[in-house]
């Protein structure tokens, strides 16, 4: 195995347990080229979008079937040796990470659609499907399944990270869009939760507990989604501003009127300067919401009338309509290039992303505050969030070689969390708890309710081989 | 204690476990008045509106404070004795019964709105207050709540139970509008679920995990709802149809065409002559769908169109329309007063009642096949439904005294949920599991996620106090 770098002092619950050969021999002999020890393929997943670094898992299998799932988890667990879900690999917060060792089980190669009812708005699909697949795979029926995490994710891994992103202000996250599941248990059995019903009253709402669970209950191998008509017409607008607060005041307005806007995304102007330069848009230098109307032609007209109405009142302008899926590409692309933008702004650098969600009478103390923050550090950092919700994410751009902006980024992160907190909102809208935010979880929940997640771990996986040493330490 | 009488055979989980006298002593103390073991209090809390009778609690603690609820637990709890929590008593699945003994822990006292954010549309309440002095509260801020069961329930009590109601097809049920809850624990310990943040990924979704948990989880003592704005236009219809098919058939388009009806129920002509009987209506005696929509005004005008559109597709006549709040009452007086109307329909009966919810697109086999055996049987029934959800509930009006009533009653329920399963539903919409649908439970979700509940069960409430004997045996 690869020696820690310098960055594993900060990983928390390291304690690689060892990985006895006869394991390997018995996945060796079960999956035979389906499981991998070569070294690049563990290194590959043994990573993730997050800034951890820690040696890579001991082997990969390549699950095709729920049943190799079950297999898979059920040596491993003869074994007490962990087992890691790994489906594209773009968690933000170490989920992937192999911080006690083990093997990680790559279900990408489970990405069948497996039925959609359109008549019932619900689709059931493998773990490994990809959310872009899945809208290309349902578009047909004039359906579409709105949440959208910027990478395009498996449904698995949203799954397992409640994840939500630009359309959530609308149409909800995983928690509201997940309607059944297929779950290989610690032990590796196979259960199902929920049905397609719409609502059920019966027993324990463990499809829920699934959810955002990040694969230390469970590992999700089939799940049930709501899908929703694509609305007749779609439109979207992007608006400039004078300052944040002029943004924010905006959306909080709207919000607090209760219009059924789609999507509303704030970019900082650091964030508009990053993806001029990156995308040649030309677009004017000053913080902008990107919005978007869903609804009958006449209903998507009177939302964006109210809307424009109050960003007058608050300054905004420069207004650019767009009506055609073309037009609309163009004006989301500021939104959608602005991770890569910004990383690009800043040869070499890592992001440091931050996730915090506050109640929306909040939004404007827990963002201009930050904001203030993090100008005064000098270091980079681009701003966007989805805002309708509350959530925002500060995307610190450091040098991975410089401990000392690490550290900034790590203060910034603290201070901003600690603020939401305390303005009775959350450390993570949408990322997850991971590695990065253990301590912060404890801060936002209580003792009490987290030695209540710890029962129900050790109760549902006695061993701690499902993903162990994430969300919280045991 | 009373005997049992002659329907506890029907009973499952009935094993009263004594109550020692110590504890009675020191609930005394701690309680003074407030703690009492008269017999009419106790036999007040010992039923519910369902069709079992078992003998009462042993002594019956009217809480004031979440101080109060974690005292008597822990009293409880070092006793090994069962608590119960009580809110109004408007349970249909005997979750109030004292199946195993036990003290009854009532919260109704606890009801005060203790805070109403309407910059966020939420609210937090003690479990004690009721769903109508709740849209009474916060009716000046031009905000409701929108969940809404026959009954007038305790927030605490929908919280248990995973409610839902009329609304529920725009607005979700409890489980997408509980934000946060503060839960006192088996130990007595008091915990805090949730922020007030729209979302999170912090952990495991523990306010999911206790909503519908039915009071074996822990005891809910604070919520924080999700309110919305109350809708600039209103406008609600009545529509009768050649048959219930017909009926069925319009709302399914309805739905799957992704209308934002705010509600749509169905009341078949057996209701519609109760209510006619009971009330003087003069409504047309056809099944009937009855409608509201919510928005601004030309949405909702937009909504009715293309309803009407759809209905006289299906041979829907008679639309009345009302959109003043006076209109709006007159016409729903046939849903509300459907239950009463029904019971009095047949002097001296109990009503057992169904609960099965079906993915939309099945909605016209399950109903249709059950409609078609009730009616075989000759057995008094009425017939309403949240039809657009795909839940329904027939009413089985039966000689309490006629064994054999309730035999054909059953077998009707056996074979409505054994269709509902086979379609993809589930066997209780919103009622819960309660005494009477543990055997259905495991139909539905199978022994393994059953399984999966007793281990949560087991491993948060080791001594099995938490109201034991509910939604499944250990």
């Amino acid at each position: 195995m690869n020696a820690p770098t310098a960055l594993s002092h900060l990983v928390p619950e390291f304690h690689p347990r060892a990985v006895p050969q006869a394991l390997l021999d018995a996945l060796a002999a079960r999956f035979g080229a389906r499981c991998s020890t070569a070294m690049a393929v563990r290194e590959q997943h043994g990573r993730d979008e997050s800034s951890f670094e820690v040696p890579p898992p001991a082997a990969v299998v390549f699950a095709e079937s729920t049943q190799d799932v079950a297999d898979a988890v059920a040596l491993a667990a003869k074994h007490d040796v962990p087992v890691i879900p790994f489906g594209v690999g773009s968690s933000l917060e170490g989920h992937l990470l192999a911080v006690q060792g083990g093997i990680s089980i790559d279900v990408s190669r489970m990405n069948k659609v497996l039925s959609v009812n359109a008549d019932d708005l619900t689709v059931t699909v493998q773990a490994g499907v990809l959310r872009k697949q899945l809208n290309e795979e349902v578009k047909s029926t004039g359906l579409f399944f709105p949440i959208d995490p910027g990478a395009d994710a498996s449904i698995g891994g949203m799954t397992a990270t409640r994840a939500s992103g630009t359309n959530a202000v609308r149409y909800g996250t995983m928690r509201e869009n997940v309607l059944a599941l297929e779950v290989v248990t610690a032990s590796g059995e196979v259960i199902r939760t929920g049905t397609r019903a719409k609502k059920s009253s019966a027993g324990y709402d463990l499809t829920r507990l699934m959810v955002g669970s990040e694969g230390t209950l469970g590992i999700v191998t089939e799940i049930t989604l709501r899908l929703y008509p694509i609305p007749e017409a779609i439109s979207a607008a992007i608006c400039s501003f004078p300052s944040i607060e002029a943004a924010v005041r905006t959306v909080i307005q709207v919000i607090q009127l209760g219009v059924p806007i789609a999507r509303v995304e704030l970019i900082d102007v650091n964030t508009v300067r990053m993806v001029n330069a990156h995308s040649k848009l030309g677009l004017r230098e000053e913080p902008m919401l990107l919005m978007e109307f869903h609804g009958s032609p006449s209903g998507v007209k009177e939302q964006a009338e109210v809307v424009q109405e109050i960003a007058a009142e608050f300054g905004g302008n420069a207004f650019e309509w767009a009506t055609t899926p073309e037009e609309r590409t163009r004006l989301w692309t500021a939104r959608h290039n602005a991770y890569f933008a910004a990383i690009q702004s800043r040869p070499g650098c890592r992001a440091i992303s931050t996730d915090t969600c506050v109640p929306i009478s909040r939004l404007a103390d827990c963002l201009l505050d930050s904001v203030a923050e993090a100008d005064e550090s000098k270091l980079p950092y681009f701003l966007v969030g989805h805002v309708g919700d509350g959530n925002f994410h500060f995307g610190y751009l450091l040098d991975p070689n410089d401990p000392k902006e690490r550290e900034v980024a790590e203060e910034l992160n603290h201070k901003l969390v600690a603020r939401a907190l305390s303005l009775g909102g959350t450390c993570t809208g949408e990322h997850g708890v991971g590695l990065h935010k253990m301590g912060f979880l404890v801060d936002e929940a209580g003792a009490g309710a987290v030695d209540m997640m710890r029962t129900i771990k050790r109760a549902l996986d006695p061993k701690n081989i499902l993903n162990p040493g994430k969300i919280f330490s045991l």
